[in-house]
This record gives C-alpha cells, sequence and structure tokens, in this order.
C-alpha cells in the first residue's frame, strides 16, 4: 500500500494548495464559485503529482513544486471548461457533475476558464518566494509554450477540425501531442526545474511523461470504448458519435493494449538512471490499469 | 506635429513587433490566421504605447518596453474576441471589420482568444533577454493580476450581471477600474518596471493612467451616444440597446464631459514631478478629444 498511501498524500497537499488559490478574495459576483467548482471538482490530479514527484525525484521538496503544480492543474481545468462548451465539444457531463456552462451559463464558463488560465500564471509566479528568479522565468517559458497555440491550443484545433476527417496514425498521434502530450510534459519537466535538475534530468523526465501521456490517450480511447459510464463520470462513445478518428478506430483494442504495455514500459525505462523512481514507475503502470 | 509624428512611430514599433509574435511558427490549421486577424486589425495601440512611453519617462528604451507592450495589447486583444462572441455582447462588427467568429467560427474565436492570453505570457517573458529576472516576474505578477479575476475578467463578469440592473455610479466606476482601468494602469507601470523605476514614479505613473482610463471609459460611452458608426467602426447605441447603466445614463452628457476635462487635468497633474512628460500630457488631451 505504500504507492497507494502516497498518492493520497500528494493528492491531498494539490487539493489543499488548489483550495487555497481562491482564497479570501473578494467576490466578483460568482466567477471564483464557478472557477472553484471546476478546479475542485476532484479531478485525478496526475498532472500535479507529476510535478511533484518529479522534483522530488531530483532532490526537490514538494513544497517548491507546488506553486507549478496548482498552475498545471489550472491550465488543465480551464481547457476542459473551454472544451465542454456548446461550440466545441458540447458536454454536460464531466467527472460525473453538469459541466461548468451547464451550472453557471455560458458566458461565465467562458470568464471562468479565463480567469483560471490567467491565474494559473499568478500562481506559477509564487514559486518566486521559494526559488531562484531565473527558474521561475524558465518555468513559465515551459509552460506557456506548453499551454499555447504551439502545444494545447494548437492540439484543440487540429481536434476541432480533424472531426469527421480520416486521420492517419500519425495525424492522431501529432494531435494527443499538442493537445495533451504537451502539458503532461510541462508538467513533469517544472518538477525538475523546481528541483533545479540539469538537462540530462530533464530529458529521461520528458521521455517518461511523453510516453506516459501517450500510453494514457490510447488508454483513454479505449476506456471510451469499454468503459463504464458510472465510473468514468462521463458519457461512454463519444468519440464514435461525433466520428473520431482515435487509436482504437486506427488500431483496434487488442494492439492499442500491447501500444500500451510497450509505451509503459518505454516510460519505466526512461527514469532507470534515478534511484528513487518506484513512485513514478509504479504510477505509469497504475494508470495504465485504470478505469477512470 | 511632434506629438502625431511621435505616435505614428511608436504606433509603428508596436505594430512591427506584433506582426514578428506569430511569424514562422508551423501553422495548425487556421489558429495563427484567427489570432493575427484580430491582433493585426488596427486598434488605436493605446496601450503598448502607454507601456513604451511611461518606460521612456523613467529613462528606458523602447526596445525594452516591447515584449511587455506587445503582451498588453495580446491581452487586450483576447478579451475584446471573447467580450464579442455570441454568449458574451453578441457584436458582429469590431474595428469595422466583422469579428473573430464571424470570421472563422465560434470554437476557433475561442481558441484564438485562449491562445492569444497564453502567447502574452510567452511574448512577456521573452522580457528577460535584457532585463533582469527579477524585474520581469514582477512585470508578470501585475500582469496576471490585472488581467485575471481580480482585474479585467472580473469586471467583465460584473459588466454582464448589471446588464439590464439599475447601477449606482460607484457600481459603474467599480465595473469600469476592473474592465478596462486595470490593464490601462497596467501598461503604464508596466513600462516603469521595464525602466526599472522607484516606487514613487510608479505610483505618479499609475495615477496617471488611473485617471486617464476613466476619462477613456467617460469618452467612450459619450461616442456610444453621439459617436460616428463610420468613424467608430462599430455600431453606436449598443449601450441603450442592452439598457446597460453606463455614466452618461447616470450623468448626462453635459456632466460627463465635464468629468472628462477634470480628469484629464488629474492626469497631467500626476506627471509634475517629471521632466520629460509632454507627450504622455498630450496623449490624455488627444484621447479626449478622439471621435473613435
Amino acid at each position: 500500500m505504500k504507492f497507494t498511501e502516497r498518492f493520497i498524500a500528494d493528492k491531498e497537499l494539490v487539493e489543499t494548495a488548489l483550495r487555497g488559490v481562491f482564497r479570501g478574495k473578494v467576490p466578483h459576483a460568482d466567477i471564483y464559485d464557478a472557477m472553484n467548482y471546476s478546479l475542485l471538482a476532484g479531478g485525478k490530479r496526475v498532472r500535479p503529482i507529476l510535478t511533484i514527484e518529479a522534483c522530488r525525484l531530483c532532490g526537490g521538496t514538494a513544497e517548491a513544486a507546488l506553486p507549478f503544480a496548482c498552475a498545471v492543474e489550472m491550465v488543465h481545468t480551464y481547457s476542459l471548461i473551454h472544451d465542454d462548451l456548446p461550440c466545441m465539444d458540447n458536454d454536460e457531463l464531466r467527472r460525473g457533475k453538469p459541466t461548468n456552462h451547464v451550472r453557471y451559463g455560458e458566458a461565465t464558463a467562458v470568464l471562468a476558464g479565463d480567469g483560471l488560465l490567467t491565474a494559473a500564471f499568478e500562481t506559477a509566479l509564487g514559486a518566486g518566494a521559494c526559488l531562484p528568479a531565473e527558474r521561475v522565468i524558465q518555468a513559465l517559458e515551459l509552460l506557456s509554450v506548453a499551454a499555447g497555440p504551439a502545444g494545447m491550443v494548437g492540439g484543440q484545433v487540429l481536434d476541432m477540425v480533424g472531426e469527421g476527417h480520416a486521420l492517419t496514425l500519425s495525424d492522431v498521434e501529432e494531435l494527443q501531442q499538442l493537445k495533451t502530450g504537451a502539458l503532461i510534459s510541462a508538467a513533469a519537466e517544472l518538477g525538475v526545474i523546481a528541483a533545479g535538475g540539469d538537462e540530462t534530468k530533464r530529458t529521461a523526465v520528458r521521455t517518461y511523461a511523453q510516453k506516459l501521456g501517450l500510453a494514457f490517450q490510447i488508454r483513454d480511447d479505449v476506456l471510451d470504448v469499454t468503459g463504464d459510464e458510472g465510473s468514468l463520470g462521463k458519457p461512454i462513445g463519444s468519440d464514435a458519435e461525433s466520428e473520431k478518428t482515435t487509436f482504437v478506430t486506427l488500431k483496434g483494442l487488442e494492439e492499442c493494449g500491447r501500444m500500451v504495455e510497450r509505451l509503459t514500459a518505454d516510460a519505466v525505462a526512461a527514469l532507470s538512471a534515478f534511484e528513487e523512481s518506484w513512485f513514478l514507475e509504479e504510477l505509469a503502470r497504475v494508470l495504465v490499469g485504470r478505469t477512470n
């Protein structure tokens, strides 16, 4: 139970920090409610845990990584709010709850996303209290590129444009790398930066996170076909309904299973030079077996 | 013509820098087109010119201020794209051209706004090439607070919530201070930070920008009643149509004229300790007389 205990402890660190982000703010109408509604909706917190654990892996503390960890989760949350909008994926359910625009209306949901994205940078800048300024700048550069038009936003555009079109495996891989892979890699790399790890460590952790991110996405496509709506907290079959090309439509369920196993092994192998890598190795294995 | 020449020269500096922001980027579908469509639509560039000129006022160069100047204009542009969306103000015309969502569709417009906001932080971080890291962090903190839920995003929420309700003068002032004032103040203060100006200079420039911002907004409300659609590049009478409480509905056109004059005088007075403040003083006077 060592892994589970540490995962829960990390998650609680993240939850506590996220609950504090907007605490004590003077409310302007219900914008803070709307932001917290999605931010504190109980996601898996995989990204911020990657940040914390990559920082520990390189000899840093969880505390040093927390501002970046929170910022990454805020960016992830904003992207979900905007992705769910009627003009985008038009989803009404997320993590078992009505999506932000269903609960607060479309205009507030757009602004809640905008507010979370902006506040993510403010939160990341808070790392300046305990890290050298140069390192904070390096971190924000990484985060802004990963989240922006050359990363996550670009991936969302490709996803939208691709709907209803036949895509090749390399199209789907590029789309995934931008839409979800870039932020997952950034999450892990931000931990290395917080710890002051060198370029060799950054490359190893980036490789781990890239393999993990791809495995995670393939597993996500599989769950959209084989998953259970109750434990997923969102409708299944949405990819097929929107005629999306996924790893499953391209490769089939069986080959997808093999790809996930191979990628997980590659992710674990990327950390071979580290001594205390057991948690991140186990995390990769556990994420493959997840049912939600 | 000294003022006009310098204004045009400053504006050209900004336009050239903005044209360079996304140059040479690998296109993901048309996201860069959509971002550039609004970013390069020929606004007045008041905010970035404030940044450049506040920097010069405090002994810095235009070049040192440019990354912050561009970032502010990118934040301003993203806010216009999102404000124009059907679920927000539902405007179809901006600066004489179809709004972003009319031209590219709603989903791309949401993402173009998201992309511009994210890239604004990336662009501001570029100042690290010629400024000390601590100063860059200070600047980004200011920008993220001014643009976020405690600033511009919060103001937009208040604006939305206020529609169709009777507001007091102090409600409208708070709304304006958040929605447009916060970013205008930040624009000018970022120039002081770029120049390494002290707290006294920052306070003086902030006061100037706050007075100017308020005068600018009152003048905007006046133009929505008395302006000419052709030179404004957008429909007039939109405030009345959406039953907005404005400075004009609260105070009348005549008193608004007096308020603008008083605020302009206060703005000019705030710069009295500076030697080379003629351009910013003239800028305040010119903005009051503007017809678009």
